[in-house]
């Protein structure tokens, strides 16, 4: 049995887009949970098994998955005939694996510095900044219209996420506002979005 | 071919670990690169084909392969006959791939905000602190002597690697310390540690 705790425009809804776009949200049993906000509002949820309250979490046959760069992967190697990830076996699988590290690893970390206005000689020797992003992310781009082979995985999912919440961050590059906008045109998005809407009414 | 990009005593000193831990060192070609060191010194290396100038980076059959966490995973899934790893369809598949995730997304992050002496409300709602990250591995150990399972995998590789490096970074707690002790006691760190002592002295 599969399992997701979810909290509605949150960063988990990027897990409910990935469900919509492989058509396996019946796949999945979806309860939702209330969290902190950003803003200081709300609560941890004591129904929430996260150890730090938080969403996503994904819990398959008992086993307790996190971070959403693993539930992604997880999800796409578990329905491989979705399309929306990179089997082991095919001569990308490294460069799927990749960007969803480089997301974890780097983007996420660069883009809340850079929101904090922080800086410090530790923060660009690891992670670099705002420009290097940009550069490793228009690159990919320039090579195609996804950031692996000619579709859209769960690698651009994840990548453009931070883009199309905080719908005033500027990509700084065309390449990358238009992949952002491809992303944000997908079908999955609009129906997760939706669904996140519903269980706020209800 | 599988060509790792690879300098001694550094990060990539994890992916020789997991090479040697594996047996797997006649079967990829390291090319030993330069790069900016962490005190200012060395240069990046024209050689090294990673955009910025870092290691570790893998390419196999012309794909590159970036990120720790998913280099480690690339490698214990093709050669999974090791055992360094944990396989698709296993049960705790999806636990390895959260704590790899997780090193890169909030492990790494949090001990370099902590080691820059950063704080910000940013910070700690996003990748939370040295208390939590320390809850996060105590808890996992209390289950058992490994963070997968009942034996040594790339998840206890990555994650211990930060405290092999900075020897004088006291786990805080009796449980990790022991963990630490039981990782930095596998016999393929001895073998990549003389590997990385041998190319200096050459
Ligand atoms: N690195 C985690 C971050 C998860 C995360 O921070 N989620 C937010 C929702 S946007 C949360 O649950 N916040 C509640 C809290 O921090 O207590 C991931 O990508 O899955
Ligand atoms: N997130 C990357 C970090 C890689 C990294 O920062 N490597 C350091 C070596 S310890 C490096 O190459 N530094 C050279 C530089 O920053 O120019 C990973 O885990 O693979």
């Amino acid at each position: 049995m599969l399992t997701l705790y979810h909290s509605p425009r949150s960063r988990s809804t990027a897990i409910l887009t990935l469900l919509a776009a492989m058509d396996a949200l019946d796949r999945v049993e979806v309860r939702e949970v209330s969290i902190t906000r950003f803003d200081g509002q709300g609560a941890p949820d004591p129904r929430n098994p996260h150890p730090e309250g938080k969403v996503p979490l994904l819990v398959h046959d008992g086993v307790a998955i996190w971070e959403r760069a693993a539930i992604l992967l997880y999800l796409t190697d578990l329905f491989p005939e979705s399309g929306l990830g990179v089997p082991a076996g095919d001569r990308l699988r490294g460069r799927y694996l990749s960007w969803l590290a480089w997301y974890a690893g780097v983007m996420e970390p660069v883009m809340i510095h850079d929101a904090a206005g922080l800086a410090h000689p530790f923060l660009s020797a690891t992670f670099r900044g705002m420009a290097e992003m940009r550069d490793r992310l228009s690159t990919a781009l320039a090579e195609g219209p996804w950031l692996v082979g000619d579709r859209y995985t769960a690698a651009d999912l994840l990548c453009s996420s931070p883009y199309l919440w905080f719908r005033d961050l500027d990509p700084g590059c065309e390449r990358i506002r238009d992949w952002v906008a491809r992303c944000a045109a997908h079908p999955a998005r609009a129906a997760a979005l939706e669904r996140d809407e519903r269980a706020l009414a209800a």
